[in-house]
């Protein structure tokens, strides 16, 4: 099976873009993805969306199809995958596949949300479809109310305190800060996140995800297509993709501070890439809420469980810290667009092994993690990135 | 590069399922797959369900994953693939290319769509979304209008009446007739179809498809995994799988007498199949509308150009013509579950190359194409099926 290689990225700013609809935005970011490659469009041979509710929010399906056209290239194979906030990663996912099967050489990754300005409802609705509508939805739960129980349960079974877990924003607006696609590029402190509106108890706005709009984009491509390419001295490559689900809804698990799908996916994504934990020097977690990312670094094997806090607590997520962390800010201040953050969280983790992070870059990184979690853990997607020259 | 094999195939009737919700029709769909299989669920490695409108329709996105848990498997790879009316073709060929890619060795396609008993809004407000909604659907035009431009188009053209192009309903619903699965198993009368409503001048009621709900499941395995199971005397390869893009918007093509994208997937399906249109002995099209299944086939290479309607008049299409076409009823009898429809056209085919479509049987059938629309040809599958033994 060929190797797979991330030959462009591009990406918009995250912002609330009110004088752009979807559609601009993916291209912005196709195209920056295509011109990073150095290929023409016509060589794309086939496009993957990572979307969850453009139907809900836009009245627009089909975004495969739309997006090749307003890319000049009809033609080409193109679909959406949709798998809740994890839609970007496995949208990569099936992009990995579509280049290691053999049938294209060349393939495009999209990831677009458009949470503001939506014409049939509002985002809160349309995040609540990936929990059971049926069995959860109905009552009127909002995603935050199901994480505060997440928050709840891991601050209870490990003595963790919130003021501890809360740093989670701190660390991740350090970062936007320097990071100019980032929604909210700029510090805040600890007692500003404490002391912000409670959402659901015990969730402070300030430890929560904002609404955001942005697409990022990759090309992926084939052994062969690359010898084709005019690359730069450095070259990444896609060395392992995983998806894996876990039981549905909260409500039907017997632990709430663990996400089976994480331990899962990373495994099968640390075997197919042929490194562990330990090898990883730059790590992107889905910390939608604070709490979050501190129990995917322990589901991702960085931390003992219980003790994911305690990293954060002692500088280890720093760029010179034991496990480099959400550089570019993570999910809080980089921002969130629902299906395009799996594919930010690569772009970001590509800018890092190129060198190309600025004041964030993490000195000599060469491999690098994304985890992208849909619903409250219901799939997870992990994509291992290499530098190999 | 694996071959990819047809392991098992299930299916729930087509119907107006008032007492059944989405989850329960992909699970009877998936289960019926799965024992067709001969194989256990935990067997099954990823799930690619093609679906369109559920989070509109029913307030729940995260398909994928929520099947997995009530199939009772979860931690297996899952998502959802959504390509408007072509969904289901196109997670049949993302399920093509995960075996291709030697990372699955056994995967699900599920495609599903319920229209019925929708909690948001209407179908005909979901189904809009598959054209353009900023240039075309606030428009309110609906898609039997934009099919009704397209059926006008082809009259003139090619001086063809209207009368000869609705024979395709009475030709569906005959052999529907046969299909304890199809929505109306009944035959009708040319005469009943030119009085029946009019719903966009020309388009007739019954030369539109129906609105129902159902689902139909694949079981794809790899060569490695054909070897562990116990297969009948029958074998089904998945021997060609494409799909393509065409300009998105019915009013920026200079003609609207053939779909592009039809052509290109089908030639490329061919190449892959090493089969010709004159190999070829089973054909289901997509015929939302009467005369769209006329276009399908001279852009398959079936028919010359603008003498589709003639093969259907001529008794060519029947189980005994020259190129057996939508023999277990097509979308206009069978049904159109929108995005479980290139599902159920594979479903259907494979049931003819096993010799088991009762009356309906294609003597000695052993290549049959699929042709699964979106939009009004914004994208096309084509899947290519051969009997190897």
């Amino acid at each position: 099976m060929s190797k797979v290689y991330v030959a462009g990225i591009g990406a918009t700013k995250i912002d609330e873009h009110w004088e752009k609809g979807i559609r601009d935005l993916m291209v912005e970011a196709a195209l920056n993805a295509i011109k990073d490659a150095g290929i023409e469009k016509k060589e794309i041979e086939a496009i993957f969306v990572g979307n969850m509710s453009s139907g809900y929010l836009q009245g627009q399906e089909h975004l495969g199809s739309l997006l090749a056209t307003w890319l000049g290239i009809p033609g080409v194979a193109a679909n959406k995958v949709e798998a809740a906030c994890a839609s970007g990663g496995a949208a990569v996912h099936n992009a990995f596949l579509a280049v290691k099967s053999g049938v294209y050489d060349c393939v495009l990754v999209v990831g677009v949300e458009k949470l503001t300005d939506a014409i049939t409802s509002d985002a809160t609705d349309a995040l609540i479809m990936a929990e059971d509508q049926e069995y959860v939805a109905f009552t009127g739960a909002s995603f935050v109310a199901l994480n505060a129980f997440v928050y709840k349960a891991y601050m209870k079974k490990y003595q963790a305190k919130q003021e501890d877990i809360a740093l989670f924003a701190v660390h991740d607006h350090k970062y936007a800060a320097n990071n100019p696609l980032a929604q909210y590029p700029k510090p805040i402190t600890l007692e500003e996140v404490l002391k912000s509106p409670m959402v659901a108890d015990p969730v402070r706005l300030l430890e929560s995800a904002p609404l955001g709009d942005g697409s990022a984009a990759l090309v992926l491509c084939s052994e062969k297509k690359l010898k084709e390419l005019q690359n730069g001295d450095v070259l990444v490559e896609l060395a392992g993709s995983s998806l894996s689900t876990e039981i549905f809804s909260v409500h039907d698990r017997t632990d709430l501070t663990s996400i089976g799908a994480t331990v899962k996916a990373s495994r099968k994504a640390f075997q197919m890439a042929g490194v562990e934990p330990k090898n990883v020097n730059v790590v992107e977690v889905h910390d939608a809420f604070t709490v979050l990312g501190v129990i995917h670094l322990e589901d991702l094997g960085f931390a003992e469980r219980g003790s994911g806090w305690k990293l954060l607590k002692e500088g280890q997520l720093e760029k010179d810290g034991k496990i480099p962390t959400n550089t570019m800010g993570g999910l809080k201040a980089r921002g969130h667009p629902v299906g395009a953050t799996g594919v930010y969280q690569v772009y970001d983790v590509v800018t890092q092994l190129r060198g190309e992070a600025g004041k964030n870059q993490v000195d000599g990184a060469e491999v690098g993690l994304t985890q992208n979690v849909g619903g409250v853990g219901g799939t997870v997607a992990v994509n291992i990135l290499k530098r190999v020259r």
